[in-house]
Order: structure tokens, then C-alpha cells, then sequence
């Protein structure tokens, strides 16, 4: 594409390095923000350039943090004996808006991957091994995605912690809240089934 | 969405301004651009700011240009004869891709649209009616879009224009190269019957 504003060519080609945004959309964005007030280019740079350049990752749990320690870690009313184990900082944020969820939580920042190189170093494993080796944790809770490499991960840091007296858990997998059983696929519905829970009613 | 961090979450409201990009695509936007280098968000802020604070309106056409004429308006080899009133410069984008057009531009910033409060003073027509005033301009090529409010602008102009000695063109409206007959839709169709062209061969 030829823009005739070097300007605009360097904004669109930048833009358009975000993932699933394109040279086309990319140009929308940049004539969007030239009819807008310059305040608001100020503030979206500003906003992007502080992000990168002060966000830091917790200290214990690895999470995406303003400060050395997150708000999580650092609150004393979350149960410091229950650690949630996540790919990244959006599963965070989805089991917190459940609002289910009083423990803690440990971010690795992605899953064991040979095919992407992603190994075990590239991940914040050795700070969650520490974590469960000199704190009062009892029990831990993984909740990566059911792939192969969710599932590879699962299994080299729970081989990695078999020797400490822990709890190992996993979210349930099943029929989604709402959904008809006969949609779902075979693998979740034949590990509803295999997994069933007792049924209970009002205080029981 | 609650964040936990306010870094994050300044960025996330700020790249969801951005049109068509909601709060979740913005979280997945700026967890991108932590996974890169600093250099792509420095690169990234600084390309949306020079953008937004040094891009001018070409003094002749009213185009995106670096300089105060654009690079187009300021090309000997271009028509000056012909001038295409366009609705903003994706359309010259557009246009300049097909290589066809060998005239200048006029981008008029919109198009009149009381609805959305756009009369004819938001629009740059009084810097055209000067230019068709004054220079040697001939032909005006409306290339609006068919809607409502481009026929209104188109009106306006040429109302405006009436008094002048130029000859006043609008680009073809017909069946799409490549496309069939069956799937066109009925008035496309029926400007096309009604604006057929002569069948030329070779040289003929």
C-alpha cells in the first residue's frame, strides 16, 4: 500500500504488528485517532509505554503486578495454603470474576511446549517449587488447558513436587453450565460421566 | 473487569477506544505487547504520536500529507485538469491503487450528513470551490459513495460549482468485473442497463 505520508505508513505498520490486526484495520485505527483530539494518541501512547515499561511480575506469584509483591499476594484474607497454577495473567482474571476462588495463585506464564521452544526454564516453575517447598501450602490446584502440553506441564511439576506432603488437584472438566448434552463433544461428556459428583440438595 | 493492576488496566481502557476493539481484545493486545521487546511499544507509542502531532491537511487537496502540499498535489506530472472529490484518503488509497488515475484529489473530510450534524462548513467545499475558481481545473469527478448523504454532497457542490465552466463526471456504477448477473442487486443492475457504454475492440 502506498500512503503518500510516511507519517501514516510508519503508525499503520506499526499498528498492524498487533496480532489480528491487519494493514487495512490498521490504517481505521491510525484515520481514527487523526480525527480525534491529540489528547487521546497522547494517552494511549502514554498508556502502552507505561504498561511495558514499569508493569513488573510479582515477586512470589509471577502475576503481571504495579508493585514487587500483587494486590493478591499481598492481601492477608487469601488462603495461603490453596495455590491456583495458570498459564497466564487473563486466567487469573477469569477466576477471579467468578469470585469462587479465595486462595492464591501462581502464573507460569505459559505451558511446556517443545514444538513452540518453550521448556521448563522458560517458565516461572523453580519460583513455584520454592513456593511449595517453604511456605504453608497444602494443596495445589491446576488449571491449565487440556492439551497435550497443559497436560505435560501438569505432569512435570507435579513429578517435580511428588516428595512434598501436597494436595494435587485439578478443575473439573464437563457439560458447561446451560449447555445440551447433546451437542457436547465425547471426551467432555465421557469425563462428565467418569468424573460425577454426588447429587445434593439444601444444606446437605 | 477488575485488573489488579493499574497499569494494565489504563492501557486496556485506553486501546478499547479504539473502534471495533472491545475490552477483551485490548487485555489481549497489551499482554502482547509485554511478551515483545520494549522497542515495539517505544516504536508503537512514538509512531501514533508523531502521526497524531505532525500530520498536516494538504493546503490544496485537504489529504493526509507530511508537508503543507501533498505529495500528489505537489507532482508536476499529475493532471491538474482533473480533480476527483473524494470522501476522505482511504478513497485515494483506493484509487491510486488501480493506477487509472493520472489527475489530483479533493478530499472533502466526510460527506453532508445532518443527521450526524456534518453540514457543508465541516467539510473542506469551500477550499474546493476556490480551487475551481482559480485554477485550470476542468473536470470534477464526483466519486462519493451512492447514499443518501453523498447525492446531497454531490448536489451541494455542484450547485455551488453550477456557474463555472467545467464538465461535471461521476465514476461508473455497474456490475462488479468478475461478478454474475443473478446475484446483483436491482438497482446496480438497472444503472447499469441504463449506462451502458459502447463495445469497444482492439484499437477501435
Amino acid at each position: 500500500m502506498e500512503f503518500g505520508s510516511k507519517l501514516l505508513e510508519n503508525a499503520v505498520n506499526e499498528i498492524s504488528q498487533l496480532p489480528g490486526i491487519g494493514k487495512r484495520s490498521a490504517l481505521r485505527l491510525a484515520l481514527h485517532l487523526l480525527n480525534r483530539p491529540v489528547t487521546q494518541s497522547e494517552d494511549l501512547a502514554r498508556a502502552i509505554l507505561a504498561l511495558r515499561e514499569q508493569a513488573k511480575h510479582c515477586e512470589i506469584c509471577n502475576a503481571l503486578s504495579d508493585e514487587s509483591i500483587c494486590q493478591i499476594c499481598s492481601d492477608p484474607r487469601r488462603d495461603a495454603t490453596l495455590i491456583c497454577v495458570v498459564e497466564d495473567i487473563r486466567d487469573v482474571l477469569a477466576i477471579e470474576a467468578t469470585s469462587e476462588f479465595k486462595g492464591r495463585y501462581h502464573v507460569l506464564g505459559g505451558k511446556i511446549s517443545p514444538m513452540d521452544g518453550v521448556g521448563p526454564s522458560d517458565l516461572s516453575i523453580e519460583l513455584l517449587l520454592q513456593r511449595a517447598g517453604q511456605t504453608e501450602v497444602s494443596e495445589l490446584i491446576f488449571a491449565l488447558s487440556s492439551t497435550m502440553e497443559g497436560d505435560t506441564t501438569n505432569f512435570y511439576i507435579y513429578k517435580q513436587l511428588a516428595e512434598f506432603d501436597l494436595k494435587f488437584t485439578t478443575i473439573a472438566r464437563g457439560i458447561a453450565v446451560g449447555d445440551e448434552l447433546q451437542y457436547a463433544d465425547e471426551i467432555t461428556l465421557g469425563r462428565s460421566i467418569s468424573n460425577r459428583i454426588p447429587l445434593k440438595y439444601g444444606n446437605g
